[in-house]
């Protein structure tokens, strides 16, 4: 495996610690175009192929049944920070399908937000299901079996045929073998998908060029990115990356952070779809630098754009006496493929 | 650089993250025995030199002229949960040399212990810098101050007597020049040190072997080493590394982690100083499987005490489900210095 560094984080004028990072840049044909690490890497898109996991919510006519709006989309995609807006809608969906949060099989853990998790300890209350910043996967999952009538308690396994869609779905998105994929279990329980970095990018791509799948597929994907273009809000959460990013972007980049830094972006102005993976998994400070100067190297965003997101491509380290002490730098070239 | 990957961090039978590495082990006499990375990576200690940062507070006089006991000089070396056992004897040494809380420059942040910090939210109060994990350091700061007549409210600066002391005693512990060192500021806002892994190893192997010291420092390293085995609650807390190897090692190591993943240890049986440095700064998942295969291949640890350490050694990885989804694995052998 090839190793670059990517992001430097400096203290006192000189680097204390570094991040090696991995990306692609294809277009829908697959070619690709730019590239830094190991393009080959088997990386595990982790939550970055949400998109793709919702698919089958639109393409098994689901999604219709049951009068689903952008924003619930969205929210089927997202890793939401577990605020009012997403704990809302989510319950409220599940009770459109005559289901509740004991239905949720995706366990839970300490919310993204802080705030969340300040109010629920307040309330002296502990995360349920319904905080899991994937209870909006599930929920799309969920609804899927409920209109199918398929089994409710099983629906997460991967022999369950709501994963077998998903898997399809995932490997038709690719243009990619299914038998070639990898398959681990994500932090909710459900599989995940390990492919090439370039595939990843290429997926990306394709979704972005959404005319290379037949009607019924360019159809799902098209509703499934302008839902994430229209409601960045339900993707993420306040002051996240995705959110402010695809904001920013105004309906021209649909990107999805997976855990273990992972992030996928596809570009429908272009048609280019970026894979990104930090090697160690940091996704608190090392991934947003790397994307954004990624961006930045492909000359992908006004001046403007990138001033808006400032604060997340090259930002000042401070200290507990809010003092500034370093900062974080990316520091690579991509490589342009030959 | 030479960079080497240590630790891999498994999902479904296949990497999915990893974790590059430095270390240096080294004798009172500086030599190099094995090493893995680059050993002479220029590297922040942080709070790994707490207990260098400790010695002025003995070898001035303070110490005995307060009546300290070692539990308080555990706590002066400490990187602390904030737990009670922690603050309330913060505040019982600021109050005995008629100082308070409000002397503290160290600011404050979230507690290291999640059930200190969850008892804060519900009393609706935030952490002061008493719950900072630097709050004993900055404690034996100020005594040593105090007890000098040395002016108290920029005692964390660079050019006051307090942090010139403390560089002396870096410079002398490490028998490394003074101006060699490299400064930047630390999350509390005092000096931090940089200097080679490999000089920072051999300063551990050399307050392993105080011996080599003059009488005064010789006594003041005796006590500060003792006091950190003799309490190693002090000087991290409940299920903490630092605080469970050094109760494990029944007296024989010494040793203190340090912000953005370094780890520094002496063992007052074979002399030798571990230092220890991943790369991208993580302390949460790589650092301790590091430590551990480090001290499994010098053969330094029991059986028994491998077993005692197991949590910390070759963890698996569960997910919100409570499922096994992964593990995480040391993967490098330490090279023989030739």
């Amino acid at each position: 495996m090839l190793y670059n560094k990517v992001v430097e984080i400096h203290r006192g004028g000189r680097m204390e610690s570094s991040h090696f990072g991995h990306a692609a840049v294809v277009n829908a044909n697959g070619e690709l175009l730019h590239y830094i690490g190991d393009k080959n890497r088997v990386t595990y898109a982790r939550s970055s192929v949400k998109p793709i996991q919702a698919l089958p919510i639109v393409e098994t006519g689901a999604a219709d049944y049951y009068n689903l709006q952008d924003k619930d989309l969205a929210l089927f995609c997202s890793s939401h920070s577990s605020e009012e807006q997403h704990t809302s809608r989510v319950s409220q969906l599940l009770k459109r399908a005559g289901l509740s949060e004991g239905n949720l099989q995706c366990g839970s853990h300490i919310p993204f937000s802080d705030d969340v998790y300040r109010s629920l300890i307040q309330q002296k209350q502990e995360p349920t299901p319904l905080y899991s910043n994937c209870s909006g996967k599930h929920t799309g999952m969920l609804l899927t079996a409920k209109y199918l009538g398929e089994s409710l308690d099983d629906y997460y396994k991967q022999e369950h045929p709501v994963q077998q869609r998903i898997l399809n779905a995932m490997a038709g998105a690719a243009d990619y073998p299914k038998g070639k994929i990898a398959i681990g279990l994500d932090g909710c329980g459900v599989p995940v998908f390990g492919l090439p970095l370039h595939k990843l990018a290429h997926t990306f791509a394709r979704l972005a060029r959404p005319e290379v799948f037949d009607e019924k597929r360019a159809d799902a994907v098209g509703r499934i990115t302008v839902a994430m273009t229209s409601h960045p809000e339900m993707v993420a959460g306040t002051n996240r990356f995705c959110t402010d990013f695809m904001n920013v972007g105004g309906g021209r980049f649909f990107a999805k952070l997976g855990a273990e830094s992972v992030y996928c972006i596809g570009d429908k102005q272009t048609g280019l779809g970026i894979a990104v993976k930090i090697e160690d998994g940091d996704y608190k400070r090392a991934l947003y630098p790397f994307v954004m100067e990624i961006l930045v190297q492909l000359n992908v965003l006004t001046a403007l754009q990138v001033q808006s997101l400032e604060k997340y491509y090259q930002p000042k380290i401070r200290n507990a006496r809010n003092e500034i002490i370093g900062e974080i730098i990316p520091s690579f070239v991509l490589e342009k493929s030959q």
